[in-house]
Order: C-alpha cells, then sequence, then structure tokens
C-alpha cells in the first residue's frame, strides 16, 4: 500500500481520494490556501463540503500551513489545484519534492507566451521546479470524461493517465485503478492535454445554444436546437485536432476519451455550460460572473488565454487568418460581451481538406 | 428554379422541403406504400401529421401510384426512404429515371453481403439500376447532424453533402442551402456514410446508460452516469473512426459534422435513445420493441446487419479477434437479449494506439 498526497481539496481533487482509498492507500489532502473551509468541514464532520459525501476512512485532511508534515513519505503527489495554480503548485512543492517522486495533475489549461507560443501544463509546472530536480521528477496528467462528482460516487469512469515514459504509467495506473475506475495509459501527452483544455471552451460555446434557445421562446413545436449544438460540438472537436496537430500530438486521441469523450461529458452540465447559457441569453460575461457567483469558469479562463495565443500566431504567420473560427468567436462572446447570435455565420467557413460550405441563396 | 421530388414522404423526406420550398422551387413529394396516410392527410389539411406543422405552398403530395406523373420533369430525386427500402427505391425508380438525373440520398445504414463485406447505400442503390444507366446516374448522399423536426422548424442545421465528384456537389448543393440550411460539401462519401450509419448503432448503446441508471435507483447525490455516456461516446468514434478506415475513407470526416456531429444529434433523443434506455432498464429487445410500437429503430437494424458482418470479417482473418467490442456488445444486448449491465468491463480492453487499460486491482 502507497501513501498518496493530493494538493488541491476541491471537488476533483477530493474524488480522487475514493479510488485510492478502496485500493487501500493512505490518503494526505492537502487544502491550498482557498480550500481551508473545506478543511475544517473535513476534519469536524468528515464530510467534504462540496461532494456533500463522507470522505474515506483512509483519507486525513491537511491545511496548506501543514503541507511539510503532510508530504512526508508521500510515494505519489496528485496536484487536483484549479488553472490558476499551477506555477504556484511548482513553487510550492519544488523545496519538498524528492528526486524520483511522480507528480500526477487533474488540472486542465494551456499557458500562453507572449509570442503565442502555448505549453500544456505539466511542462508549465516543470518549468517551476529546479533544473537539477526537474530531470528526476516524473509529471503525468489525467484526462476525462470525469466528472468529479461521479468518481466521488464510485459511478463508472473511464480516464486516460498520460505521461512521457510508460514506466511513470505502470507505477501510477495500478495504484487509481479500481473496479469503477477504469484507467488507459497514452505517452501522447500533448494530445491528451490540449484536448482537455480546450474541452472547456467548446463545452462553453455549444452552451451557448441553451441560452439561445430560451431567448427565441423555447422549443417551436418538439424542434430544440440540438443541430446548431451539435454542429458546435463537431466545429469544436474539428478545432481540437487542429490545435493537437499544430502543438505535435496525436490525432487518435482527439476522437477517443480525452477529446470527443471528454467534450461530450463536459456539455452535460457544470459552470461551462450555466455561463454559456446565461453568455446565450444575451447575459454580459461580468454580470453572468455575478450570477455564478464569481465562481472560475475553466472555459473562460482558457478562451481568454488560449484565442489571444491564436490571433498572435495568426499574425506570425504561424497559423492562416481563418484558423479556429469557432474558438475566436467564442472569446468575443465570452470575453468581449459580443452577442452570441451571429455565431454560427462566423464560423461556417472552409475549415477542413475536402469539406467546402456552400453560401445560401439570395431570397 | 428546379422541380425536385422527394421519395418518401416520412419527417426527413419532408423535412428537405422546407429549404428546397424557401429557394422557390416545386417539390413533389412522393409517398411510399407506408405513406398513404401520411400524403392523405397532407392533401387534405396541408400538414404533415408526422411534424404537425403546415407544409410550404410549393409543396405537392403524391401517392406512390402517382409516380409517373410526380417524377416527370425532376431536375433532382431525393431519397427519404428508410433503411429497409433502398433496393425498393432503386428498382422502383430505376424505369423512370433519366441519364444525368442526379439521386440524393438521406437514408443511413450499410449493407452487409454474406462474406461480411460491407456497402455504403448510394452503391447499394446504384446496383439496382440497369448497367447502362448507373454510371450516368451520380448519386449522392446528406450526413448529419439534423434532427429532421428542427429542419422543418428551419432552426440552423449544418449538415454536409457527400458524391464521389464536385460537378455534382456543386450543382445539388445550391438548390438546398438557404440562411439556416448550411451545406459543406465532400467526395468522402465513404467517411459520411459509415459515420452516418453507425452513429445509429453507438447512439442506441448510449442510451441504455439512462436505463441503467433509472435501473440502479437513479441519481446518488448529484451524480448521474454521464462519465459512463462519455466513456461509450468515445469508444464509439473510436470505432466509427476504425470502420472508416477499413472501408477506405477519410479519418477526418469521424471528427467532424457526420461523425461526432451526427453521435451528438442522436445522443439528444429519438428512437435509438428510447430503446437504448429501455434495453438498459433491463426489457428485452421484444418487448421494448411492443413498448416503441413497432417502430423501425434504425440503430437496432444497423447492428443486426453490421454486427454479424464484423464477425464474419473476424473469422475470415481481416479483422483481429477483439475487433468492434462495443458494437458487438451493443448486438449482444440489442439483438440477443443480453443484459446491458457488463457492458463497460467487456469492451474496456486495449483498442487505440498507444491506449492501454489497466486492470483494476483485486479488492
Amino acid at each position: 500500500m502507497a501513501r498518496i498526497a493530493i494538493l488541491g481539496a476541491g471537488v476533483m481533487g477530493a474524488a480522487l481520494a475514493y479510488p485510492l482509498a478502496d485500493n487501500g492507500h493512505d490518503i494526505h489532502l492537502i487544502g491550498t490556501h482557498l480550500d481551508d473551509t473545506i478543511i475544517t468541514s473535513c476534519r469536524e464532520s468528515g464530510v467534504h463540503p462540496r461532494h456533500q459525501r463522507v470522505l474515506p476512512p483512509r483519507v486525513r485532511p491537511f491545511y496548506l500551513s501543514e503541507l511539510q508534515a503532510a508530504l512526508q513519505g508521500a510515494d505519489v503527489i496528485a496536484l487536483g489545484v484549479n488553472s490558476r495554480g499551477v506555477r504556484w503548485a511548482g513553487q510550492t512543492l519544488a523545496p519538498h519534492l524528492e528526486r524520483g517522486q511522480p507528480v500526477i495533475m487533474v488540472t486542465k489549461g494551456l499557458a500562453a507566451s507572449e509570442h503565442g507560443d502555448l505549453q500544456i501544463f505539466p511542462a508549465v509546472f516543470a518549468a517551476e521546479l529546479p533544473a537539477d530536480l526537474r530531470a528526476s521528477i516524473p509529471v503525468a496528467a489525467i484526462g476525462g470524461p470525469s466528472i468529479a462528482g461521479e468518481l466521488a460516487a464510485r459511478r463508472e469512469t473511464c480516464v486516460v493517465f498520460t505521461a512521457q515514459d510508460t514506466a511513470t504509467l505502470d507505477k501510477l495506473a495500478p495504484l487509481f485503478a479500481t473496479s469503477y475506475y477504469h484507467i488507459w495509459t497514452s505517452t501522447d501527452m500533448i494530445g491528451v492535454e490540449v484536448c482537455v483544455a480546450l474541452k472547456n471552451i467548446y463545452a462553453l460555446g455549444i452552451g451557448f445554444v441553451a441560452g439561445m434557445l430560451e431567448a427565441a421562446g423555447g422549443l417551436d413545436g418538439n424542434a430544440a436546437m440540438h443541430n446548431y449544438a451539435a454542429a458546435l460540438f463537431a466545429q469544436g472537436l474539428v478545432e481540437t485536432a487542429q490545435m493537437v496537430q499544430l502543438l505535435g500530438g496525436g490525432i487518435e486521441t482527439v476522437f477517443s476519451l480525452p477529446g470527443a469523450g471528454d467534450l461530450y461529458v463536459t456539455c452535460q452540465g457544470g459552470r461551462n455550460s450555466r455561463m454559456g447559457r446565461l453568455l446565450g441569453l444575451g447575459v454580459k460575461p461580468d454580470s453572468a460572473n455575478q450570477e455564478l457567483a464569481g465562481e472560475t469558469v475553466e472555459g473562460v479562463d482558457a478562451v481568454a488565454t488560449i484565442a489571444p495565443a491564436v490571433n498572435t500566431l495568426i499574425s506570425r504567420g504561424v497559423l492562416k487568418p481563418d484558423a479556429f473560427p469557432l474558438m475566436r468567436q467564442i472569446y468575443c462572446v465570452a470575453v468581449e460581451g459580443q452577442s452570441a447570435e451571429s455565431i454560427v455565420e462566423r464560423f461556417f467557413r472552409p475549415e477542413f481538406l475536402n469539406l467546402q460550405p456552400v453560401h445560401a441563396l439570395g431570397r
């Protein structure tokens, strides 16, 4: 049996504790500075307040101030911070990491340089470690589809663990795999990380359609707007494939669990969908964010980072002027506050190989 | 302005009349022998009984007995028969077709020979035409995502028209394209036709999860079974990609509209999902079919044809023994009446390049 330290006690970090505990491991669940009330609740009642579910007895909750003790003897460190906390996590863990100690991340997103170059989060995390330590810390990541609340309820969940070397994967995956937590492994880190980052953006955009349907008066007979949402879903996956190719990942990852699967599950609810609905209704981003009580919406954060990088890559000539039309349109709506209404007209353009659009005849 | 004859007056055939009428064409909507009551209703009230929507004034309904008159002067023939009617349609139209007269199909499925060789429907249709006529009739097809009721409501809909030559596509697409019916064109007929045929099968399988959730007592806290459904969605798309490659289609079609988009929209409701739910609840196929009032479920028809062909291809050594595990499992449930419960255990196997599963530890 192993000891696993999880840094970040939000819903996803805490959810990992369930399969790990079921495998008999000791789990140290460490809150970040954002998680103090969560840790207090876990200590006082044994209930994780956001899951509203009892933590397994093998889980010991720790405040961030107890980090050093909490990390002691950890065979693996799992990282459940949000997308704004990746660099912080690298800086915070650096003094404590031991050579060969693997880190596995569930945080999703891409970072952009001022030149528009995009980087996957495991690389961003590793860059914060001292150079001599960096090469000896294997950094892995988990790609969905995995709604945290379902994992904590021990519902069937199938994910991909990804790392650069199979030895790391062979060590990590058996620690987590249970009869309900099914794990494939993949060395296509770029493919997995790009897919899981972009799905938040496209789920946000697909969410617009729910708001647009309401704004249009709802159902017309039995007719919803599923065709529209499905077209955005497909275009999102096409653009995901293009980004995977741009960064050098494997295209087969796009139509497996981290691509199609994670985009599908992210469209089934959650903050991206709720934010998308509000934007589709015509609510401005600031007001929409207030309605969501200021909670982080990963899709908004991701598009606010990645779409400007795409524009920079276009201006550098790395990408064509019409690249990523849906992502850039989602940016206009979710960040700049433009109307979602005309989104279809702007993104239905020639995009992919031999698929060519036919313009409507004048009427 | 053109004259378009539509053979098959069900929901999809009739839906095509809306964009065509909005473009000012004359439309002859011809019922098959299954559609007599539909045609009677259309003639008497002007309302299509299954859409519960008034047909545009430019649509003239015809009984099958009036076929010859209805086809006269048609610039294009659209084919809206169901998957069991493709050969019949070829035989029925053959005496009336004129050289160069294009046929465009919305029927979805694959046909199988006794040796397990699979054929797309445009080829099945063409094979019923006399050899001298065959080469001069361009056969095109339409791939979704397109719920018929939404197209008839003039909701935004994005589809792919596919044919072997761009000249046919350049002729057909502008006739149909409107401000709400967006058309891309593709010469990847095999890719498009395989995707739209298989999506009915996988939507049926994804539908199992709704029934399994009910059988398990519904939500556990907030936890549904979206992770499970998403894993089946991803596996369905992976297997679709494998079938597209087997038959020589283009992989990029899988993560665009006809693949990911059409599978997504088909999971939003309809007969495949309803049938899937019943099977997931443990209802046997015969009883489930009765509950659906004996209506054709395209996913059941498709898997009943294609899964045995896959087994034949495996026994011939064309495919590996573990090929298409999810499709074959859906066959066991939807045709043989096995329980849907263990589906996840049977299909979570190494399937794709460097994705390798990790088996759960004993508990």
